[in-house]
């Protein structure tokens, strides 16, 4: 992806794929279990509905392991931090394992509490098919600035896709580096849309098995979505309405002619 | 309810009632506690809001006995299962118990967690005025595929009203059995709608004896609201608000006028 | 303020301070930490968003006091009452003394559950610079009907300011008595209003030292937002979108044309 050349073609390639994957999403419906904090738990759910997923999100110790068992990816989001939901996460993840699911870690705010960023580093151990973070984030994980050479290097050091969120979008399984320019500055007005991001990223790894290509399509549906959404608000109330809209008409046409990948 | 006559004629008082109960709660404005997971609490206090009635929704047991005993009816949502809310949801039913609150059961989910299955018969055995569930939650709850002779069986047996919601929807007492043939598709890609129909029985119970009038009431105001919502919507996000707006409104003409009972 | 004169020109003082105070928060972004219920917390990190401030909102005893340590302000909002909750509190207070930052409480339902108001009692001698609260809360709060003298009189008491929101809003420092007459009644169909209310009263606290001011800064741009949002909406689910979008876009020559402040 480094010949200009090539770089254009992959680029229509990946674009092709992410349409793919999301019309996947919406086919097949998957199960997605989701560990996220109380006040991205709502959006998470209808951004997943939106989409055709089918979210669950208790976080009962008790019930997390069957939860976990029957669904078809994992999401683990740091939003909260305390014993009980360490325990469940455990759990879940132990489930996950046993069933060869696809998990996502969102290591929300670790920039603001060392426990957590401790703990985020310590699941990363666990090899999560992709984190989904923003710069601050990355760099509280990584100890590096959020710039494509470290991404890259932290990737490969993990062994997982690395989906870094901002005005412009990382994706890099380490080797593979995509960016993708889709957004709207309205998704930083609305709480829990990095949550969400990662819960699609989570959808898309249900039905699709390379992490870098599901990522994509994940970050750049979300991200048309809010392009397609910024048109018709007013301001981030009638916004966060409108992005659950967009992503349930998105169509493959509309992601190919916005798509601005590279 | 037989005979097609005296089918159509029932239909009709049924839906007078109904307009009759929703009115009654907007005079009213009945107090609401509902135990319900966080996922669906805003949406479930804004759709209660909607109609008139009041919500509380705290689930500490130091204080839910004090909030359910000043309340008109109680919700007992299992959308989360754990040993604390389990705890609190005891005190809320000797509560409810010791005023003579009607309360309303949804198992949510069950299907997915035979624990908490297991749990949902246990609370049904403390005999819930009405209880509003899903097909598959029906089949976990009753071990028995929900065809309408199965729910009319398992409300006898429960002495309880089944609201058995899906693309139909079924009320039943084990005597009266009637079908609701209002609502729209977007219904399912809002997260908590279910959970909200449930909050909506326990508000009519509030002021309405005859829970199976109490159960159509909520479920056609509901329904109704949804109908009115999607000629308004581009997609589950507008939808979400734009159901709050119907029920806000909604008026005896618009009822009537749209009603499709049986 | 008893002279109509001095009055007159003392309310146009406020408000063009309230302009400034909301300026400050668009232009300082600063952080403010919630302790809030789960009903309100995404609605309320969206309302501190759309205003251009930063919410986080960890309850985790193990990590809230670094949060609270690098916020600007702090809320504690009472909608959920439990030991763990009030260890966290303790934990957040401590660091919000460290820090010597300002702090909101909001008694909710206090007047529902004597255990809870004989702890917003207790929190009241730590000193917040403002709370907000409506009628009912005021009387179980300070054992007097929610009168302006009466307000005044327990502003004084507990050398703090009282916003008393309502159909009119008063605001007091125990000296200065300010009354707001702007809102619209859709207000009340919206769950976490109140909330909402107080975490912006900790937004404009966290860049004005006056909490007067910065209280009337608050109530006032949330009360005209919402005079604005009811002039688009169609009931309380679109209000909802349409307050998040007027706050967002909220500017002076609104604030200062359509202030009823006396």
């Amino acid at each position: 992806m480094r010949e200009p050349h090539g770089l254009q073609q992959s680029a229509q390639e990946l674009v092709a794929t992410a349409a793919d994957v999301l019309e996947r999403v919406r086919g097949r419906s998957p199960r997605v279990h989701c560990i996220t904090n109380s006040v991205a738990q709502a959006f998470t759910a209808n951004v997943l509905l939106a989409l055709g997923a089918r979210p669950s999100m208790t976080l009962s110790g008790e019930e997390i392991g069957a939860f976990v068992a029957a669904s078809d990816a994992l999401l683990v989001n740091l939003g909260t931090f305390d014993a009980e939901r360490r325990a469940a996460t455990e759990t879940a993840l132990d489930a996950a394992e046993d069933e060869g699911l696809p998990w996502v870690l969102d290591p929300v705010l670790i920039d603001r509490s060392p426990m957590r960023a401790a703990y985020a580093k310590a699941l990363l151990v666990r090899a999560p098919q992709a984190v989904r973070l923003n710069g601050s984030e990355f760099a509280a994980l990584a100890g590096a600035a959020p710039e494509p050479g470290a991404v890259q290097h932290a990737a490969r050091e993990a062994s997982t896709v690395i989906g870094l969120t901002g005005k412009v979008d990382l994706v890099t399984d380490g080797t593979r580096l995509v960016t993708l320019e889709n957004g709207d500055a309205l998704m930083d007005r609305v709480t829990g849309m990095g949550c969400v991001a990662s819960a699609l990223v989570a959808a898309c790894l249900a039905v699709e098995g390379d992490a870098l290509a599901a990522s994509v399509a994940a970050l750049l549906g979300l991200g048309i979505s809010g392009e397609v959404a910024a048109e018709r608000a007013n301001g981030p109330g009638s916004f966060a309405a409108a992005i659950l809209d967009a992503l349930h008409r998105l169509d493959r046409e509309t992601l190919i002619a916005r798509a601005r990948v590279q």
